[in-house]
């Protein structure tokens, strides 16, 4: 069955936030498309997930040492101290639920340069050492997920603008999706909705024109990713 | 007064952190010379920065768009809800403690390529629109602030390394510091630990020297930068 893991990163509620609204599209979209059955949402900003704990470093660098990827399943074996196995089922659901989508869908808001801290408290939980390889093969168990990455940027941030340097949330997202998941590069999309905050920071009037172009490719960009 | 804020993010405890025992030797030569009345420290990992929540972004929007910059005292005057309210008052007394500080130490640990969640709540919340400007002159607040970041990475990520373009610590850091705070760029200053898994990791046992002639230069260099 197809599935689609939904995740909003938004401090914003969907009638405020650009990000919420380009997700929704494409959630929508998708469930048109495969149903409802094998869809799944999760909103990083109203139910946050906690900040990893020393429990989890700890339990982290003894599976990093054994060497070889430890099953999921053999992870709490290696836990030495309840704190340990506490970490572990605040971790192992949400990695199972990674796992079992096949398109990750994430809603991107950019803040102060990068991504908000609500969705790296996602992205530290679930990037537990061996957790992304298979230990039977030594492959990655993401190889064949697809990520779709919606942004919203209040300003300019494209290739070729000057703000381009100060993006630390695409090329961040790409890297750790390759390295740290191992989705393949070529099964990455970014969809960007730039200079949102045109319609109401007085100095950036003059890019309203840009701003409703990128939020109108966006939305049917979205529409066509969601539908193959 | 000389005044230090100093910052932990790492997830671990001090006798497993080593960007914990680092800032902890700054601050343990910051007070030999100037005295303990002066030091605040902040311990974002086990006193967490609640994350930004729709309040905010609704008060820091309506703010942004009065376009000159609201002294922080007159914030509570645009707030429409308890909501923002509520918002404004867990934001204030971050960015009045950031402001009181001459010197600020951050305790970075590298998690998956950039800083912790813990680190980014923070960042996230003080970075208000408008807050380090002052609205007397429209000059910085913050440009005589001296910023001392210290980062511990399990790898290495140093310029000319393999790895270099996976630090989206140093150049992410850099960037808001000096574009979000004011802090002029000539008033930051990066002491790297790197390597830090070289004594565990197996892959990583042939980096042990260099990651011992790393910890000992951030070392030296660290009860330099504090004595001055």
């Amino acid at each position: 069955m197809p599935t689609l893991l939904h995740l909003d990163s938004s401090a914003s509620p969907l009638d405020r936030s650009v990000s919420r609204r380009l997700t929704a599209r494409f959630a929508r979209a998708w469930q048109a498309r495969h149903g409802a059955a094998g869809y799944r949402h999760r909103d990083l900003a109203t139910d946050p997930v906690p900040l990893v704990g020393a429990g989890y470093a700890s339990l982290g660098v003894r599976v990093e040492r054994h060497g070889a990827p430890v099953p999921l399943g053999d992870v709490p074996s290696f836990a030495t101290s309840p704190a340990e196995l506490h970490e572990w089922s605040l971790t192992h659901p949400l990695i199972t639920e990674l796992h079992a989508a096949d398109t990750l869908l994430l809603g991107v808001p950019m803040y102060n340069f990068t991504v908000p801290a609500a969705l790296k408290a996602w992205i530290d939980r679930v990037t537990f050492p061996g957790a992304h390889v298979d230990p039977a093969t030594g492959d990655g168990r993401l190889t064949t997920t697809r990520v779709v990455v919606v942004t919203a940027r209040g300003g300019g941030y494209g290739p070729g603008t000057p703000r381009e340097p100060f993006d630390f949330q695409t090329p961040y997202l790409r890297a750790w999706c390759t390295e740290h998941l191992g989705v393949p590069d070529a099964h990455l999309r970014f969809v960007h909705a730039e200079l949102t905050r045109a319609a109401d920071v007085p100095a950036l009037t003059p890019y309203r024109d840009l701003a409703a172009t990128s939020l109108s490719t966006a939305r049917t960009t979205l529409t066509a990713l969601a539908t193959v």
